[in-house]
């Protein structure tokens, strides 16, 4: 083995990253290599806290007062404040409501609508289901018709037809990582909307939909910005639509003057408007508790971490794993990756369930890839290297194919 | 004042009462007469440890893990298990999802796409507002067109062109009740669906859908279930039509197989296919925690008991506030009547933040309205005694008048 592919080498990495005190910043369980941040981000440290205040001093002392006096009411605003650089975006032009799938259904409809004439819901094949599945959804609903295109063809599949292009920035499988800014410009050539799906982007690196001039966007809390399980997405709206933007899914927390219960809808200001129910509360207090994390941190710095932990990751599969039959499956070139790597390999599942046993957490999708995401505020070089000698030890023993990891249910 | 709206006789009625033991399951401040519960239930006790436990040992210890290891992901059927027999359904016809408006959403236009050739949706137009936000939303949409027409005169509204009835079944600022058994066979005899939002009526008195023969139905969980703030909502569809039930947010976690990332959407099996994405997992911990408290409750005692709350506070009232010119807005006869009681006067807001610098928490509802609900599992006789006495103190010293009530900022 390579001096640079020693645990002693990963080690002085670890010594040597700016980043590393971050780590402090979170609880862990002891013993754990977590190389599941792409799917559940970590739980920070003043979550906790913040949390059981909510329950107990919030709501079980100041009750519906809490809206005020907890400041409930404006979390949803508070929360967005916190994301919306993180994104490149100005607070007003970022929300946070519902779920990532609620949002996107909410975008795809009000951006179909800001396109008349336009029906054509430009998407990548290989996109995330949920995102395939509303995109048909929508473009049956509302008149529209879905072209497939994956982002290395789009020119050829622009035209003056196209309403919105429909893109995820990190695929969730390979980890491959589209140009933001040349995808948008070519969007814009044809006067098509440009949306994103940043599930797999932020906080893992800057995204900046300002600078790419994005239309619309969505992304999920619980990855890379550690929001807890389940925790309340978000969505950008670009300002300069945001007074024709007409969302269908009107409820009373996206109203002009929501406690005047007026029986008309008149939209909200600003991005208000892509709001509808009355917020999870506790979820949204878990999030902006965990956001704080981000408070001081370069993200450049970040993604190149990121892009440090991916290429070590890569460096110890090629010479540890692969005479074992595992295959990169991810871009070799950071900059055309998000955070996390695939691995293929017909045994795939069993081997997940066979590191998660060992302590090594990384997760199955499929039809073949295990997946190691590499949350850079948390994980360490130690961490890649022990999880690939753990991985050596599996496959080595052949441990991997003791039947009850085929045969386990799988995990989200 | 006569011997039976005295202090004494409310801690005779509170000393009487079956349920009396039932408020010990709650959390709740001192000196504070919380009269607010069909805004915000009051905390359960075991919701703090369960959160805590949620967000420290699940998350924090097991990660990813935790779908599986703390039952995360069967979360939505458990508590859809819980919810379903206080509304009358089995559990395969209730799940647990996203907000009350999201959910209303889903079952307005799956219920057109059930009635092919019907458009009509008959509503009332004193219906809460986002439900009418989203009944406009959706006809509009769809190739639909409202009707509007009260309860009362629901026989009028009604021909072969009718594809759902929507009514809330207790009206938010009235209180009144309407008879869903009766209303529901009516929309059935031209061949509608009827849709409840039962967003005032679960937890507060027996719901039975199924006698009703019902086919739709949303309620809110952060009311009399006491689920917190902005808890996750639930809805109903009766099983005779979930073969055919085609709701359009379509996400990930309402595919018949979730974890296959299949690139097409297939409904999920049964009330599965109603949810759309990842579930809003610490609030709904804080859910399943807080419905214990039925556990063993006889709902039919908990319906007279909030009755008999009622009954007298209309009585304190009509002998105390009357003269300062307070008016009953709600039914007097109680099996006309949900849960809270309204009060109408010009003065109504500035009286309700007195109160509230008082404990005692009301709220107000426009335009008009001091709205008061007595939560039958933890409201006392001497809480409604004592609400009406301070309110009169207010009254009679004219301290309602302040200028700073006026200009307070309303809660929800």
């Amino acid at each position: 083995v390579p001096a640079r592919l020693t645990r002693a080498h990963a080690a002085e990495l670890d010594a040597a990253d700016p980043l590393a005190a971050l780590r402090d910043r979170f609880v862990l369980p002891k013993e754990v290599r977590y190389l599941d941040g792409n799917s559940l981000g970590a739980l920070p440290v003043g979550v906790a806290e913040a949390v059981a205040a909510a329950v107990s001093s919030q709501w079980g002392q100041h009750l519906i007062g809490g809206w005020n006096a907890d400041g409930w009411w404006e979390a949803p605003r508070r929360v967005a404040a916190r994301i919306a650089p993180l994104v490149g975006a100005v607070p007003g032009e970022v929300t946070v409501a519902d779920s990532t799938s609620v949002n996107l259904y909410k975008l795809l409809v009000a951006g179909l609508r800001l396109q008349p004439g336009r029906k054509v819901i430009v998407t990548d094949p290989d996109n995330f289901p949920t995102d395939l599945y509303l995109i048909n959804e929508v473009a049956a609903t509302f008149g529209g018709a879905v072209r497939h295109a994956r982002p290395a063809d789009l020119v050829g599949a622009l035209d003056a037809s196209v309403a919105i292009v429909a893109y995820t920035e990190v695929d969730y499988r390979s980890g491959e990582r589209t140009a933001m800014d040349a995808v948008t410009a070519l969007a814009h050539q044809v006067g098509a909307l440009m949306l994103w799906d940043l599930s797999h982007s932020v906080g893992a690196f800057p995204v900046d939909l300002g600078r790419a001039d994005a239309d619309l966007a969505v992304g999920c809390s619980y990855k890379y910005l550690n929001g807890g399980p389940g925790a309340p997405a978000w969505l950008f709206v670009n300002r300069r639509h945001l007074d024709r933007f007409h969302q269908p899914l009107v409820g009373w927390t996206g109203h002009a003057d929501p406690f005047a219960f007026d029986p008309t809808y008149h939209p909200g200001q600003g991005i208000d408007r892509a709001r509808t129910g009355t917020p999870a509360v506790l979820s949204l207090v878990a999030l902006e508790a965990a956001l704080e994390v981000f408070d001081g941190v370069d993200l450049a710095a970040v993604e190149a971490k990121g892009r440090a932990l991916g290429d070590f990751f890569i460096e110890l599969t090629d010479t540890r794993l692969k005479p074992y039959g595992l295959e990169v499956a991810s871009p070799r070139d950071a900059t055309r990756r998000g955070n996390h790597v695939s691995l293929a390999h017909p045994g795939a599942y069993p081997m997940v369930q066979a590191l998660i046993d060992r302590g090594v957490v990384g997760d199955f999708r499929a039809p073949n890839l295990a997946r190691f995401g590499f949350g850079p505020l948390y994980t360490r070089f130690v961490d890649v290297w022990a999880a690939v000698d753990t991985f050596v030890e599996v496959l080595a023993s052949g441990a991997w194919q003791d039947t009850r990891y085929q045969d386990r249910a799988p995990v989200t």
